[in-house]
């Protein structure tokens, strides 16, 4: 197994859309940059980007023109798994070829209650096409969106066949004895939790960070608890931080943080979702910023306009 | 509403890989030469055609090449909802210039959960970008699957914003109280029942046909009970059908298809089905074949070479 690879705090980074809906790359780039003055990493096209109501060309598309722009792509992992092989295959083999850190991969979510056999052979089939040594994989599990589920059995085929390119996984399952159970059995996998919520129990217990959809709002926050999750207010640092995913969790995801980011950056351009999603509402839009400022909590853009 | 469009037995038509998985689309197309020879359509693309494993590309490439060998594409009615509304454009707005008699459009399926606004936005803002009045959908309900269901209240706002658009759809729920309810609440509305199983029970409640699984090997049986479903021995009928169905669905559908495909045709490539689906193995296969000749029932192709 690997022992470098990714650490720290990355966002599902949202993407923002103009008003026909295409995507507004300068934006994200802007946007972007602002998360890794805060030190965290990129993870593009995550659930919360959307990136599944996003064509491959779109993806491909946003992936090089990020990368032209000078971010460094070591601090990139973007999301490169989709239903059929040939696609994952084209945007792994493009992530790698420019030199991301890593790419977050779904497995194949069609069909359901697939077997083990058959999950297997997606992610080495994907693997064996891309052919390339510089492709570092974090899978991801997260099947209450998925429906398809990575089990333990799986993972232990893909580290003994690819030990140096299934670097770790994303747990998105909110099941923490999920996340134990993989600590346990794969010692120097690389474990990012999928909310900050389990950030610190994931620190104590041998992860390596998180991957949090309120990494796109409160970026700073969060790294201020990977920094410090040895240190004494740790567990405080924790509970402020829940207060903030507390008052987020009470709206659709996704829109809420694009309300809050247009919030915080005067530009409403940000609160559009492509469909099947929906804008939140004036209503509870209002309601959330009301909620958030109850708890005294607001995004810095700083010097950076998003 | 519109009063024609499609109507019969239609198959998700089962999709030939070469050995590299490659789609071999000679033998799709001598296979889908074979099904309208039984009088059953070309529902390329569906979910048992391991559609959602195909790239957009590969699918526009079939799409192309099965009309340009002349097989007649009001007999056809491709698959094209995706997760990413541009790939459900691109597929749906070709097949409309192609002159395909219907497209069969899942919802997007990632997210779960979804509001009504919200899938009714994703297939409006579809039906709008495409922007061709050739263009004639079929809705296609398949919750156990897709995980995204399309509820009652959607059909009517689609039917009342575009009548002569949305023309249909495949209830693929197995859940008859569902396809009753819909038969009932939009008369004149095509409803294609996803399983032969309800086809009798569907014709005699105003249906107008099935799209199932088990036409790539019983086109001719099918439409036997499509044809004669007000005859004297319709029931008869349907519980011979019935027995094939019993058989087939012990086994794992889509690869058990490929299976007697190739069995009946003598072409063992036919077995190979794309990850994260798994070929039967050989001793499945046996049972599966065996269970079938216990039965009498066996494929014909005639002059046909699939």
């Amino acid at each position: 197994m690997a022992s470098s690879g990714l650490s720290g705090v990355f966002a599902p980074v949202v993407t923002p859309f103009n008003e026909d809906l295409s995507v507004d790359t300068d934006r994200l780039i802007r946007f972007g940059r602002w998360l890794l003055s805060k030190n965290c990493g990129l993870a593009l096209f995550g659930t919360n980007s959307e990136a599944n109501s996003l064509s491959v060309e779109e993806r491909l598309d946003v992936l090089e023109r990020v990368v032209d722009t000078g971010i460094d792509p070591q601090r990139m992992m973007p999301g490169t798994g989709c239903c059929a092989i040939p696609d994952s295959v084209r945007l792994s083999k493009r992530a790698a070829e420019l030199g991301c850190g890593g790419v977050l991969m779904l497995p194949p979510f069609y069909y359901k209650g697939v077997s083990d056999d058959g999950l297997y052979a997606a992610f080495a089939e994907t693997i064996e096409r891309v052919g390339d040594a510089r492709l570092k994989i974090y899978l991801y599990h997260i099947p209450p969106i998925a429906q398809v589920a990575i089990p333990l059995a799986v993972i232990e085929r893909l580290l003994k066949a690819y030990p140096d390119t299934v670097m770790g996984m994303k747990d998105s399952s909110g099941d923490w004895s999920n996340t134990a159970a993989v600590l346990k059995a794969f010692p120097g996998f690389r474990m990012f939790v999928g909310s900050e919520a389990f950030l610190l129990a994931n620190m104590r217990n041998g992860g390596v960070g998180c991957i949090s959809a309120i990494a796109n709002v409160n970026p700073g926050g969060i790294d201020d608890l990977y920094a410090g999750w040895q240190a004494a207010d740790a567990d405080a640092v924790q509970e402020e931080l829940d207060k903030v995913r507390t008052v987020m969790q009470r709206y659709a995801m996704i829109p809420a943080l694009k309300s809050v980011v247009g919030h915080s950056s005067g530009d409403s351009r940000w609160r559009h979702v492509r469909p099947p999603l929906v804008d939140l509402d004036k209503a509870a839009e209002a309601a959330l910023f009301a909620e958030l400022d109850g708890i005294g909590f607001k995004i810095d853009f700083g010097e950076t306009t998003a």
